[in-house]
């Protein structure tokens, strides 16, 4: 691929793009996961590699203005149009687009391509380790979600079986579990070395907030009485 | 103080709180880090100190909807309002208004009361280790920063001099400064303990990403082509 034509794919990318999780850097991450595992496998179409990895999340913006709308589906369709358009051929666009549908969900439609597994793994990647903790915060923020829950009975949840979205309940459900789904060897090594860091950093932070609770629940309720042997003018003074 | 006494001033609180960084739960981590601090310390009046946490962040919302206003000096202000016109006394009601503002910076209005300077140390704790860096991230979430800066040379920046905001900047700046501000020897002792899970995580952080754009960027260079010695056919086919 050329300077020019990689400018014109970066363009168009860089127009689409909006929201600070899934932000410019994001694609720049997995475009660089993307040719480091390409190194390690054959037969891969550098071109279709690149073209997919810039373009895998167009679609984001579809996807927030209509939550019913899959960006992998809007933005493969995306691609599709924006490179026939710009003097692609239809097969390579194809490529392109099967790459950016399948990136998403492993069962709707499975990476066929050497490229679409690549792609795969190189956004998994982005979700594995200390990078993947940073981004999931991130987004916790965007859409004013705590970090854990509190369950009835006062401690605090780690996550597992939660029904209230946090940050606790998405490591559960989503991060510490991706890293047996990669289907190339270098993306599964990359992701076990970061794997600690993301480990890590839960242990620490539900370590941290659970023995201030623990603590301080105890300590509170030694010092707050219960309210029938009060009177009135015990309040506060 | 009493049960219904607490529930008064903490359904206050809970009235007033929004955003998910300074959430309720922060309250509650806040008061559980005053009274492990308090433990330590002599002539600490418990009931003040309880209220000032509960009660210290009130003035978040006028502050989010008018950014000149300054949280601690609003806050402050609520506070004192709210608690006589509900029958607490004067000098309660003021000493709590002192903790309120004097909790957020060192330099306009310091600490003078022991409440005051446990207050400002547990409200700092909490930005401290693993929390404050999860607290952080969601911060930049909501108010839509990213996690680094790309310099001009095409590097990632560690945050230091840093112009543009982001996470790492955030950290540079405030972060990993904190540990050196504490009134009291028992904050100054947790906010130790805590620090290096806030070290290692944004070193393991910068250490993925850095490499990533390093190996990345050379990758890519030796694939795409200057634009001069291209013809337009060669377009990503």
């Amino acid at each position: 691929m050329d300077g020019k034509t990689y400018s014109l794919i970066e363009n168009y990318m860089a127009s689409c793009m909006d929201d600070s999780a899934h932000d410019k850097e994001h694609i720049y991450r997995v475009l660089y996961n993307a040719l480091d595992i390409a190194e390690t496998e054959s037969r891969v179409d550098q071109d279709i590699l690149i073209t997919a990895c810039l373009l895998h999340d167009i679609g984001r913006g579809e996807q927030l203005r209509n939550p019913n709308v899959c960006h992998a589906l809007a933005g493969g369709d995306m691609a599709y149009k924006f490179l026939t358009e710009n003097g692609f051929g239809a097969d390579f666009a194809e490529n392109v687009r099967h790459c950016i549908r399948a990136h998403r969900f492993r069962k709707s439609e499975p990476p066929q391509s050497m490229e679409a597994k690549i792609l795969f793994d190189a956004d998994k990647l982005d979700v594995s380790g200390a990078v993947g903790i940073a981004r999931t915060l991130i987004y916790r923020g965007t859409v004013g979600e705590p970090i854990y829950s509190v369950l009835s009975d006062g401690t605090v949840s780690d996550g597992t079986d939660d029904t209230e979205s946090s940050f606790f309940k998405e490591y559960k459900f989503k991060l510490e579990k991706l890293y047996d789904k990669f289907y190339t060897q270098r993306g599964w090594e990359l992701a076990k070395n970061r794997r600690k860091h993301a480990v890590e950093f839960y242990g620490n932070l539900l370590g941290e907030v659970r023995e201030s609770y623990e603590k301080g629940r105890e300590r509170l309720s030694e010092i707050i009485m219960p309210s029938d042997i009060q009177t009135d003018n015990q309040k506060g003074e």
